[in-house]
C-alpha cells in the first residue's frame, strides 16, 4: 500500500517554456488546497541532488502566472545520470520528508524520472513542458502555444517591411527533430514555403516553388526554416544558394534563437499549465505514479512513463495540405 | 443530383471575431486551389440581398491574415430575417451565377443559413466565428482564442498596479450567455473570483470569499465579471455594494469592451480559420450542404444545421474546480 | 558644508507608474558603481516612518527593469503629512544611518519631500514617476510613454471591430486634471474626437463635429474622453445623451482603467529613468538637495523644489491643431 | 515669386519605416484641410519617374495610422541617380499638375531630392523616416522609437529564458554606422554590454568584462551588438572567440533582422509623423522648400537641406556612461 502523501516537491528541469510557472503554481496551491505541504526544488535534477529545497506556500507563488521561464530555475544535470547522483537525489528527497515529486518538462526529464522510479520506487509524476510539442500522450505541451504566438509575431512585423519588391525572408525557428513549430507558425504567418524535418522538400522544389510564387505575383515570400531541416541547415548557406540561383531576390535571414522561450504565456498555456498541475497532485492523491500527466481532447489523461514518451513524429499531414493551400 | 460547383461566395456575418479575414483568405485560395471561382459579400447578409459582391483571387487576400476585424465588413440585416429578403438574397446569388455560399458567424447567421438552405436548397456551409465560444459542435469557434490573450494581457496590466495595499479590481468582460471567457481568462489571468452566467455565486458569498483572501495575506484581489453575470450586472454597482460592504478594499472597476473583439488574431486562431476555410471548400465539392464545419479533438467535422448550434452550456465543471484550488 | 554621502535610500510613493524599477534599479546600481550603500524603503512615505528598510546590492534589482509596477510597493501615507510623523521618518533614516533619499513620484510626493526638507535639512532628490505627465521642469514623467502605447494599443483592437457600420466608441482615459494621455494617445489612435479637461469643446460643438464626420463618410467613430473631461464626465451618462441626440450611431464604452497604470515600460520610458536615476546619485554627491531630477531638452536638468513643480497647463495648443487637422 | 500650391505629392522612399503611413495620412488629410489636392506616388522615386500616381483623399488614408510599413511601398531607384531619370521625374510632376513633393525616407532620399530641386527648382520638402536615428536636425526619425520598443521586447523574451546559469546571449540589431539603437535598446534591455560602431571596446576588453560581470554573481549576460560594430562583425565569429576564450559560458546568437523594421509604430512614433506630416504642408505653404521637417526639443524646425543631413555621430556620451552604471 502507498504511503500517505504529505509533502510533495516540485521542480522544472530541461529546456525552459512559457507556462512553466503556472505550472508550479498549480502545483502549490493544489498541494496548499489538500492541506499538503509543498516543496520547491531549485535548479532541477542537479538541485534535487543538492537538496536545493525551500518551502512553497500559496502566496511564494503569486504574481508568476504571467511570467515566462521558471522561477525554479532548471539546470542539466550529468550527475543524475549516474546511480550515484540518482541515489544522492533519493537521499535528499526521505531527508526532507518528500513523499511525492512533480517533475515539469520534457523527453530527457522523462527518462530520468522513469529510471528514478524503478530504482527506488518513488513516486513521482512527469508535466509535458515544452515549446516543441513533441511529446507523445498529449495533444499539447506547455509553452507550445506561446512560443507558437512569438513567432507569428515575429513573422508579422518582417511582412510589414516586405513592401519593396523581390524580397525573401528565411526565417529560422526551434525545431530540431520537430516541424510543429515551423508548420504551425507557418499557416498561422502565412509563409509561402515551410521547411520541416519531417519532409525533404529539397533544394530544387524550393527554388521552383519560389520561382512559381514570383510568377503568380508575389512582391515578396517569407519561408519558415525549422532548425532540423535537412535542407535548411545552415540557414545562411541556404541563403546563399538561393541568392545563386535565384537572382531576382533580395535574400534576408532572421534567427528568432531564444526569443522564442520566452514572453509571458499564453492563456492557452497558463490554463493548460494550471489544469496539468492540479492534475498532477490529484494523481498522487490517487495513488498514482510514474505517469505523466496529459491533456488529451480536452480532458487529463495519465500516461505511463514506459509508452515512450519521446517524440514520434506527430505531423498532421493535413496541415501539411492546408499549408499548401493557403499559401497558393 | 448537385449541380458541380465552379463559383463559391464567402460572406461575415454578426459581431466580428479575430480570424474572420484569415478564413476569408482560406477560403478564397482554396478556391484558386481548386480552379473555383471566389466572390467575396460585402456587408454579410445584407450585402448578400444587395449583391454588394466581388470576385476575389489569391492576391485580394494577401497580407490579410495577421488583420482583426474581416475587410469583408459584417452588418445586421433584418430584411433576411424577412421571405422577401432572402429571396432577394437568393436572386443575388443566381444572377451572379455562384453555386455555392459560405457563411462566417454565429448562431444568428447559422439559424438564417438554415432557413434559406430550405427555401431554395441552396448549398450553403457555415464556418463558426465569434469570440464567444457559444456554438455547439466545434471544440472552438474563430476568435475566442485571441480574445482570451487580450483578456489575459490587459489584466497581467493591472496586476502590475496592484502592489498598492487594499485594491479590489473590477473587470468586466464580454460573455452575455456564456461564461466561457470569463472563466478562462480568470484562470489565465490568476483572478480571485470569477462570475459568470452559468453560476450564481451570491453576493453573500463573493463577499465571504473576498474576506478570507484578505485574511489569507492577499494585497490585492481581481475578480472577472462575466457582463451576463447574474450578480455582476451592474459592474459599477456591485462596485457599489462591495465599497459600502468592504470597507477595507478600495475598489476599481475597468470595462473591457470591444477591446476584446480586436486585435491580431493568435496563431491557435489563424491556424484554426484556414483549417475550417479549407474544410468549407472539400465539403462543398464533396458536395455537402446545410452543415457547418468545426473542429471536435482536432479533426475537421461536418455537422448539421438542424443539430441545433445555438450554444448551451458548455462550462467544463473541471475548469471552475481549477480556478477555485488556483486561487487559493 | 555637507556631511559625505555613503548611504543612499530610494523609495517610491504615489501612483505607480512603468519604469519604477528602471529608476530604482539605476539608483542602487549607481550606488554600487560609487561605492555608496544603497537602501530600498519599502510602500513609500509610510515605509519611511516605519523603518521598512532593505540593503539592497547591484544583484538585488536584476531582472526589474521590463516590470511594470514598483517592486519597492507604494502607498498613500496620512502620517506623513503629519509633523509627528515626519519627525518619526527622519528619526527612521538617521537611526539606519542613511545620508540621502531619492524619493520617486508625483506632485503630492515632492510637496512632502519639499517639507521634509525644510523640516530637517536633509538631502533629498525627487524624480518625475507619474503616467499623467503633469509635472513641470521635466519634458517627460516616468511612465507616461508606456500609458501612451497602452491606450493606444488598446484603440487599436477597438478600430478592428468598427468595420459595422455606425459605431461610436467612447473611451475613458486617465487624466483627472491634464490631458496629455489623451490628446497624444487620441492623436496616435486617430481619434475623432479629444475631449480633455484643459478645453471645454460643449456637448453641442461634440455632436455636430459627429455629425459632420458621418456626413464626410466616416462609417464608424472613435471619441477619446479624459476622465477629467468636463463634458465628458460621466462617460455613461455623454454615452446616453449621445444616443438620445444622434440616433444614427450604436454607442459603446470602454473603461481602461488600471489598465493604463501597468505593462512592461517601453524603451522610452527605461532610459528615461535609468538616466534620471543615475542623475539622482550624481545630484546628491555633488552636494545637490531640494531638486528634482528632470530632463529638458534631452539633458539632464536640477529643478528646484520650491518653483511649483505641480502641473499646470502643459497642453501644447499646436498638438490641438495637429489632431484637428488630422482627423479630417 | 512662387506659384501658389493646389496640389501636393507624396512619396515614402529608401528603407520603410514603422510611422511612414501616420506621415502619409497627415500629408494626405493636411491637404484636405488646406483645401488642396493630394496625389500619392507609389515606390518612390521610382514611382516618381514612371507617373505612379494616384489621387488620395481623406479617406483613402483611413486606418492605416496603426500599420508598420508603408502603403505607397518603396523602392531604391538607380534611374533617379540619372540625369535622365530625374527629368523624366520632372515632367512626370508636371504633367500630372503637381506643384509640390514630400518625400518621407532617409540620406539617400534626400541627397537625391536636393539635387532633384537644384536641377528643377520644384518645392520639396522631406521628411526624416528611418528607424537609424541617423538624420541631422531632428532629434527623432520617425520609426527610431518603434524599432527600440521591437529590440527591447525581443530582449525581455530571451531574459525570461536565460535562468539557466552560465548562458551567453549574443544580440545583432540594426545600425551599420549609428549604435543609436543598440546603445538605447541595450541600456532599455539592461544588457551587460553594449558594442557599437562609434565606440571599439576592443575583443579583450569584453571578454574582461564578461569575466568580471561572472564573476560579481551574474548568472547570465546578455550582449546586443550592432551590425556595424567594429569587433562584432561577423557575429557568429565574435561568438566562436567568446566560445574559445570563455569556456564557462554557452553561447546563444539571436539575428533580429527585418522584424526591426516592422510591427504597429508606437504613439511617439505616430504623434511625430502626424506632426511633422502637418509641418510639411505648413512649410509648403508658407513657401519654403529644399528643407526637411524636423522636431528639436518639441517644435518643428526647418532644417536646409544643404546643411549636410547625413547622419553623423550623435551618440550621446553621457548614455555610454549610463550603460556602463546600470549594468553594473
Amino acid at each position: 500500500m502507498s504511503k500517505k502523501i504529505k509533502k510533495i516537491a516540485v521542480l522544472t528541469s530541461g529546456g525552459d517554456s512559457p507556462g512553466m510557472n503556472a505550472a508550479i503554481r498549480a502545483v502549490v496551491r493544489s498541494c496548499a488546497y489538500h492541506n499538503l505541504e509543498a516543496v520547491g526544488v531549485y535548479r532541477g535534477l542537479q538541485g534535487l541532488i543538492e537538496g536545493d529545497f525551500k518551502e512553497l506556500g500559496p502566496r511564494s507563488v503569486k504574481n508568476i502566472i504571467n511570467r515566462g521561464g521558471t522561477f525554479l530555475k532548471t539546470a542539466r544535470s550529468q550527475e543524475f545520470k549516474t546511480k550515484k547522483g540518482r541515489a544522492k537525489a533519493y537521499k535528499s528527497l526521505v531527508d526532507s520528508n518528500i513523499d511525492a515529486l512533480v517533475a515539469i518538462g520534457g523527453d530527457g526529464t522523462f527518462t530520468g524520472c522513469k529510471i528514478f522510479y524503478e530504482e527506488f520506487n518513488f513516486p513521482i509524476v512527469g508535466l509535458p513542458g515544452t515549446i516543441d510539442n513533441d511529446i507523445n500522450g498529449t495533444d499539447y505541451t506547455i509553452g507550445y502555444d506561446t512560443a507558437l504566438n512569438t513567432v507569428v509575431e515575429s513573422i508579422d512585423k518582417i511582412r510589414d517591411t516586405a513592401n519593396s519588391h523581390n524580397r525573401l525572408f528565411l526565417i529560422e525557428v526551434m525545431g530540431r527533430d520537430a516541424g510543429d513549430i515551423a508548420l504551425n507558425a507557418g499557416i498561422g504567418a502565412g509563409a509561402e514555403e515551410i521547411l520541416i524535418p519531417e519532409q525533404n522538400l529539397g533544394r530544387d522544389r524550393l527554388l521552383d516553388s519560389l520561382k512559381k510564387s514570383k510568377k503568380s505575383g508575389k512582391s515578396s515570400s517569407i519561408v519558415v526554416v525549422a532548425e532540423g531541416d535537412q535542407i535548411g541547415k545552415n540557414i545562411f548557406q541556404l541563403a546563399e544558394y538561393i541568392k545563386e540561383n535565384l537572382t531576382e531576390y533580395e535574400v534576408k535571414v532572421t534567427v528568432l534563437g531564444h526569443i522564442q522561450r520566452g514572453g509571458a504565456p499564453s492563456c492557452f498555456d497558463r490554463v493548460l499549465a494550471s489544469r496539468l498541475g492540479v492534475g498532477a497532485v490529484d494523481a498522487l492523491l490517487d495513488g498514482k505514479k510514474n505517469i505523466m500527466i496529459g491533456l488529451v481532447h480536452n480532458k487529463i489523461v495519465h500516461v505511463d512513463f514506459g509508452k515512450g514518451l519521446e517524440g514520434e513524429n506527430k505531423i498532421d499531414i493535413d496541415l501539411i495540405r492546408v499549408a499548401d493551400i493557403t499559401s497558393v
